[in-house]
């Protein structure tokens, strides 16, 4: 591997500034700060990658954690061949795979970045998996920019990965001092970053960051490390080569005007356009297999009730056998969770993340991209420490499961701070997601496994108390489907409920049905997809649909179908949580924000009057 | 100053294991590991506080960051004499001040706690207005668990703390090796957050958090210090006193029984249950008056399209000296948001927080608590990052208000990562928030406004490229408010709308009109409250309405709509960001994600068919 490192270095930084001043927009002086970085980690010999198959389980992995260094990262492939100057020249533009961020669109992408602070999470999936899933010798590169540094989710990374011993990821500091708006928090002092890195278990090395020797040595010497992560803390210049950019305030995300450009190519002198680099492909390993023992089938009887949540932990645990690639992490409450269940069926597929939710997430999506199936549970409440990891999960087609246990305001004492009541909210609004809300251990066990065989971001909402068995255990449940659990000819309204509220809509009917007033009630378990069939079909019947949720009442069940109805639509009236809630028993707490069985007999027979 | 704190650290075990056991759960292992802590500060002769004035100016705060430790924190206000014993026996019980977690229910609570590592930031953000603000020399005092700093967002309060030398900040860590499900990431093994707190630029002392005379030592070091945060690491054992319990794992969150009760008090041994602590009031300061100037009013020409961002900061300059407890954070986008523009008229009043947004919304909410009134401003897309504060805030009756920039898909070229589309939905979905969108620069000075004059949590949406000004200057906007902008006996349909797809609902209307087909144009600007009444009258006359929104169509501008209509509803059509985003020019996109004038004027037409 004899490549002309200070060549390609140059040609990095002339597609860098070429493409984006031809976008307009775009951040030439964030890419040539790490030209030199990359043009080291790439072509400098340590690399391997197979350019014919990205996908290929024993490349090396590079993530541009500083995403809006999108034309460095184009460029590099560029440089590698793999990208024409023609493609190059699409970047930004619509329909070109060269987005304004990486996202999968463009083949090299491992995963779509651009909210800082979230790759080093991601890296470390990948990592995670080739030591402990895959069990393969790749190594995963992460470039991380000296502002994102100021995100708790990055440290969250720094200390799991620490904890789990990943000498195989490698983090890429570069720290070119300047951040958008002026300067970072610790300048060029890279004495702090080593400290900090150091402190959270890291192997730092501090380099000269335009310096190619050095920068080759560094990644040579990160390849040698066996149980430690390693952190290249590297000393940049923003705008390095282009004197009249370089170390500058307020060139942050700004493209060269078309003179500007011509003159910082003066300056960076003759540029080898035939040059290309050469990357060694990676040893042609196989992912280890996994452990897979068939676990008994499971069997609810109607006699004992069961929480929800603990039927998610069976349901993992039974479904390991036909799904080797899933794999569990939670956040240091999987005795809340019932995720301890699976763990200690299957201890090597179980990861222990720890209370923090942000890193557990990307970490999933790594997991994901290397073809794991991650199931991912905390408090519901909690999965929305996470929601910019979720948002960013669905731009990079994540294969994603989570699982948010004590929904609602029914986990009574702990109060509104452990309460998950935005939830549904949260998870409806990921472009092409599924959201499940069961109501018995039955149906938890089948749509866990609509979860598993899905592609895709699935949500699943439990339970904390027990709850009765409903239904049999022959009975289908699947994506985009509903139960009717009551049904007559003379249905005065329809009640709409999942999960805990089902159980107060049934109350309900008993009670109605004494006094000789028949309704619908419908298991609305699938809340994403919504069944519109079933729905149209009740709003016409009924002409009447009252929804009850354990949930504020934007963004869950009333709004989901309210929206299936609205072509048609028949009334409906919304029981949800409406009031500050507070601690106390579960079923004072129903009552209280009115969505018990008493206000939905009071709904129903409002509407009659 | 001499009290017993032996005696009033053994009271204070009492009344943890007491009330709990009678509450039939709760948290009693995690009160007692850190009870001699509390003994030791509230009781040893450091802290300052006027018991009849826990909302006094100048009263030292306490956070329990480990909110789950909610019987210790009563138990201390008991021994203080400020809670009766048959008061605690109503912990956890509907109605109870006492709840599970501290809220502001109970008095002596600065803030609502309970979801791990937030406790730190707004500790930070009282403790910032004490040395920048109100000019006071109280200092904040905050109770971590050793689990949460697995926490992000504590490690993102230590740098920004050590950024803005808050020596009045102290933290006390106490680390009893045990989580919820085990030992934690690095048990007792103090050495390791000594290492990292340093690192990240506190003053770290370590101490034997049983050790009374240790403790006290400690507090009063803390009180010396000038421009270091000072953290107090202290190495305890959970269930400490209750031999059984003590440094047990699997006695998290778990009250004792009957007959466990009795015999944990028969090993406490007597308890002087007459004894109280006293605590001396603190000195008599009043906060610092802020500098106050009068600012020009602004008039916005319809000959100039302006930014609605660009509005945002301009109206927060100008309302700046009526309302001197507004602050402005952002969180290193300032030159985007335009917060800068308040920043270099108020220097003073603004605190970059660089790229930690889940400090910045923690702080924020300890600046509201102390009175003042914080605009925080980012990116629509990473509000995500900190959801859960958001959450939380809610809980702590805040007083914050939000600006997310860049909203929707028209941000062009930067792509998905950047692109604001689920804010409205995750800001609708909090108690009693206020959700404005505003489509002109004078709509957004008037809603800046309303946000200042609101008590409450506010979320204002704005819109990254210039628009069109719609509204003469003397025009008035209010929550819950909206605009008919075109309105005829004829209207074949109603389109809702706000914020840029307002413009192409306008354009829309033109084209329409062209043909003779009159519509109506109604300016959502107030998407939460909405405008039940315009709506309902809008759909009685025109019996169709279109909705245009640049947000998933889940959770924002459709869903309001439906909602409002819900007792009388007229088919409502939701044209949304449905299509995964990508890089393009803006009109590329609206048109790509059917939210253009093209679509709107089609939706009619289908509709007339």
């Amino acid at each position: 591997m004899n490549n002309d490192l200070e060549g390609l270095a140059k040609l990095i930084r002339y597609y860098s500034l070429v493409s984006t001043t031809e976008a307009g927009s775009g951040h030439p002086t964030s890419s040539l700060s790490a030209a030199d970085l990359m043009a080291g980690l790439l072509f400098g010999g340590t690399f391997r990658s197979d350019l014919e198959d990205p996908r290929h389980p024993n490349n090396d992995r590079l993530i541009f954690s500083k995403g809006h260094a999108s034309p460095l990262f184009y460029a590099i492939w560029a440089a590698a061949g793999k990208v024409t100057e023609k493609e190059l020249l699409t970047l930004r533009k619509f329909n070109s795979p060269l987005e304004g961020h990486p996202t999968p669109a463009f083949r090299y992408t491992e995963a779509a970045t651009g909210s800082l602070g979230q790759g080093l999470s991601i890296g470390l999936g990948m990592a995670m998996n080739a030591k402990y899933l895959d069990k393969l010798p790749y190594r995963t590169y992460v470039l991380l920019g000296d502002s994102e540094m100021a995100e708790g989710s990055v440290w969250e990374a720094m200390e799991i990965a620490a904890y789990y011993k990943l000498g195989n990821l490698v983090g890429i500091l570069d720290v070119n001092r300047l951040g958008q708006r002026g300067e970072t928090m610790y300048g060029h002092d890279l004495s702090i970053y080593k400290r900090k890195v150091a402190a959270f278990g890291w192997e730092p090395i501090v380099i000269d960051g335009h310096h190619l020797p050095q920068i080759v040595t560094a990644f040579e010497q990160a390849s040698q490390m066996s149980d430690r992560p390693y952190m290249i803390i590297a000393r940049t210049l923003k705008g390095k080569g282009v004197s009249f950019i370089e170390d500058k305030n307020g060139w942050h995300g700004k493209a060269l005007k078309k003179d500007e450009l011509a003159r910082a190519l003066r300056e960076l002198g003759p540029v080898d356009r035939g040059l290309r680099g050469r990357i060694e492909p990676p040893q042609g390993a196989k992912p280890a297999r996994v452990r897979s023992v068939m676990a008994a089938s499971v069997t609810y009887t109607t006699e004992k009730p069961v929480a929800t949540r603990h039927a998610y932990g069976t349901a993992l645990t039974r479904l390991a056998s036909q799904y080797p690639d899933m794999v569990v992490l939670d956040g240091e409450v999987s005795n809340s969770t019932y995720a301890e269940i699976f763990k200690k069926a299957y201890p090597e597929r179980f990861f222990e993340m720890f209370i923090a939710e942000q890193n557990m997430v990307g970490t999933a999506l790594g997991l994901s991209i290397r073809s794991k199936v991650p199931f991912v549970s905390t408090f519901a409440a909690f999965m929305t420490r996470a929601a910019d990891q979720v948002r960013m999960s669905q731009y990079s087609n994540a294969n994603v499961k989570f699982c948010g246990s004590h929904a609602g305001v029914s986990i009574g004492e702990d109060g509104s701070s452990q309460m998950g009541l935005e939830d549904l909210s949260l998870f409806r609004a990921i472009l092409g997601s599924v959201v499940f809300y069961p109501s018995d251990a039955v149906s938890t066990e089948k749509l866990v496994e609509e979860m598993a065989k899905h592609q895709g971001i699935c949500y699943l909402r439990t339970t904390r108390m027990d709850t009765p068995i409903l239904y049999r255990s022959d009975e289908a449940f699947w994506i985009g489907g509903s139960k009717i659990l009551r049904s007559s000819k003379k249905d005065k309204a329809t009640v709409v409920a999942a999960g805990i509220t089902l159980h107060e809509a049934l109350k309900a009917y008993d009670a109605l049905r004494k006094e000789g007033i028949l309704i619908r009630v419908i298991d609305l378990y699938s809340v994403k997809p919504v069944d519109v069939a079933t729905l149209r079909q009740a709003a016409e019947d009924t002409g009447f649909i009252i929804t009850v949720e354990d949930h504020y009442a934007e963004g869950g069940i009333a709004d989901a179908v309210r929206t299936a109805l609205s072509k048609d639509p028949v009334p409906v009236h919304g029981l949800a949580v409406r009031a500050m809630p507070k601690s106390g028993k579960p079923e004072e707490l129903l009552e209280y924000e009115g969505i018990s069985a008493k206000t939905i007999v009071e709904a129903v027979k409002q509407r009659m009057s």
